[in-house]
């Protein structure tokens, strides 16, 4: 068992530790030569690690890597806290107060850290997550549900369709407002999804994560959670979206509209924008006051929910870049492609040696669109030749929906339809605020 | 003749607009049923346009299309300015000044709107853009030179190539500072590849753009030349670095840093941002002040220039998404890639059913780099298990290099050398400011 305490470490360090007494999830202090000095948790190495470092897991929740070298003093000072995780009893419900439902599907939000190897292990059911937020209890009538436990990387059209059927359900028994927590990688493409997915949608169903897991000092699970329920429950308005905080100000949660919405940061906790529009709503989490932006859909107990929760994965996002080889359209028609979605560059475009294969694909009934990778603004493909000459190609420019929101739209479309026409001509109508035309004269 | 003048216009709109004895470039006055009134200069429209809307290209730049059916009233108030580029002189240069190499490679800044399809043109050449901003020369002893003139979505490798050859030259012959104009869709590529390609640089090489054409009245094409002039003339530092306008306030042009620049907005003119750093200098239009970031590299005419311009496009960037088809992998190396950057969600991460084919590539010695669609932000690959799970395989994580600057770089170290291994460490190798390793303490 001696060994397994001080998993990964091997050679002078493994000795170094041994004459200390040191186990993992001990608190080490250690003093370098140059004076500097560093105290944490010891935490296991793992297979890729180089022996000749310690890993401590500081105060602040980073991990640390201390060459031995560098190090002159080292000491245990403390056997550091254990993982204690005891669940807490629900707290009793408030009569009177709106039904919301959460369905908990995985993510930081309903994990904590593995002390012993300092990696996040998703632990937390929904009935947890209420649990440890006794304040949701004030706020709304709470009624939780484990749809699945999943990373949000692993999340794809198939858990698309049974979440929107699980909020169908949650809804017509008679939930007032839904909020799902979901992993924070591909929060945003599942909340496009099931904009798609919920048409004439009477409530709101709101999207939460969190950026740093709930054991964290710095984490915004709580507060996500906490701002997504208030939402639900109270906020006046119907659609699908995303709650997390809006800045670092840490008492501010907004809700993204589900299609307009983006992940931007790989690990703040205001890392989701909403791009080309603005917030649905927010709650001040000091106040527990709402603000609602002008013109959004309202509430209809009365309006029926149109379940449409079917995707077809036979569709293709393609980032272009500067010498890219051409083949990656043709493979992707060869395999069956019911679309592509082009991530061309600035106002819609992509290279000149490309248009053969982007011909190809138009000729064999794949429609091919347009969205930018700049993320924010509006494709306009009738400024420069190259623009009017896709046009001419016959590519169909996407206006101002993000590419996330596009690939996921063009899934849903390719399922509602066989053919290639009515695809072009679902994916420019606006259903779920995806999308607005430019010239408004235009289109009128 | 007749015909040609109302060229694109069909049916009843025709007719409409020859009873008005309107041609193509009349000014027009369209009032609405609604009341609303519509001036601008007609143009014509294309082979892809409905046939029942009149297009106006309005003062502010932009064109509108008005159905027939909701005109009241069409007026020709005036015949329009007719399109009069004369090309003036160019300015005696003032003695004494430091010289400046600007070099011409087509895009926005040298384009000008051809009137009758309102689409822009290339058209001026560098000694063009050196005389429409008279002002220049009283900054710096301009040599004006075409290399080409190419939107920038048609350049790729091959002109990188003649682009780094072309600024060795120029500081060869003693230029103090090289400015590039380039169009903007592409600009920030060819700024990484120019860093990484012209190694040890003694001064300054700055690439410019416009977003918004020079015979527009809000063009940028002016204001960014004057201030890339100035920054490479003046500015002491010696990188390569991209010059546009920092906000909307329109008098300070910011050189971003070439391997950490990236366009984030279709037409903004401060569409340009420094990501996960900050800007290296700025230039005041109004008060010509320059102010550099600490740190910087400084000018050193004495420092030798190491031209290593040879870029291999085996490389792919290929951005994941939920319900992705893995077989995209597959189909990249099968065709011969070097290396593969996958642009993962989050820390750095992509679905559990991706991971044979990610295996297959790194059996094959095709390695495998991770960044993030994040945009902003460091990936981390140890928080969670799917990262560690991608770590384990030998996906190796590209820390806080953005994905654009990352496939430029596989691009140039797959033609330094012939081994996997070496092109994985040099991937990690900081050479030209485009990654900053996590734990300094750990990298020490």
């Amino acid at each position: 068992m001696t060994v397994l305490v001080l998993e990964g470490y091997h050679g002078g360090v493994l000795q170094k530790l041994r004459k200390s007494r040191a186990k993992i999830g001990s608190m080490i202090r250690l003093t370098l030569k140059s004076g500097e000095v560093f105290e944490g948790t010891l935490i296991p190495r793992s297979e890729y690690s180089d022996p000749t470092h310690i890993v401590l897991k500081m105060k602040n929740g980073y991990n640390v890597g201390i060459s031995l070298d560098r190090t002159e003093k080292l000491e245990v000072i403390g056997e550091g806290e254990k993982p204690h995780f005891t669940k807490p009893s629900p707290p009793a419900n408030h009569a009177g107060l709106p039904k919301v439902a959460i369905v908990s599907t995985g993510g930081t939000i309903a994990s904590r850290v593995d002390y012993r190897t300092g990696a996040v292990q998703p632990a937390l059911t929904a009935a947890d997550l209420a649990s440890v937020v006794p304040e949701l209890s004030s706020i709304a009538e709470i009624d939780t549900h484990i749809l699945f436990s999943e990373y949000s990387e692993n999340i794809g059209p198939t858990h698309w369709k049974g979440m929107a059927e699980e909020v169908a359900k949650k809804i017509a028994n008679g939930a007032e407002g839904v909020v799902i927590s979901h992993g924070t990688d591909t929060l945003h493409y599942t909340a496009a999804a099931l904009s798609f997915a919920l048409a004439n949608i009477p409530v709101p169903v709101l999207l939460v994560g969190a950026q740093r897991s709930s054991d964290r000092p710095s984490s915004d699970a709580a507060s996500n959670l906490t701002g997504a329920v208030a939402l639900a429950a109270h906020a006046d308005m119907a659609t699908v979206g995303v709650a997390m905080h809006r800045d670092l100000s840490d008492h501010i949660i907004v809700a993204h509209q589900g299609t307009r919405v983006r992940k931007c940061h790989t690990s703040r906790r205001d890392a989701f924008k909403s791009i080309n529009s603005n917030p649905l709503a927010s709650y001040d989490l000091k106040t527990g006051q709402i603000e609602l932006s002008k013109g959004i859909a309202k509430r209809d107990k009365s309006r029926k929910l149109a379940l449409k929760s079917r995707f077809d994965q036979h569709a293709y996002l393609i980032k272009f870049y500067p010498g890219m080889n051409p083949g990656i359209i043709d493979s992707a028609v060869s395999t069956g492609a019911r679309g592509i979605v082009l991530e061309g560059t600035g106002l819609g475009h992509v290279s000149g040696h490309l248009f053969d294969s982007v011909k190809k694909a138009l000729k064999r009934e794949v429609p091919v669109f347009m969205t930018s990778q700049t993320i924010w603004g509006r494709v306009d493909m009738n400024v420069y030749n190259t623009g009017r000459d896709l046009l001419n190609l016959g590519v169909t420019p996407l206006e101002d929906m993000i590419a996330e929101t596009a690939i996921v739209k063009l899934m849903w479309v390719a399922a509602q339809t066989k053919s290639a026409g009515k695809i072009r001509e679902m994916m420019l109508q606006p259903i779920a605020g995806e999308i607005t035309s430019r010239t408004l004269v235009e289109a009128s």
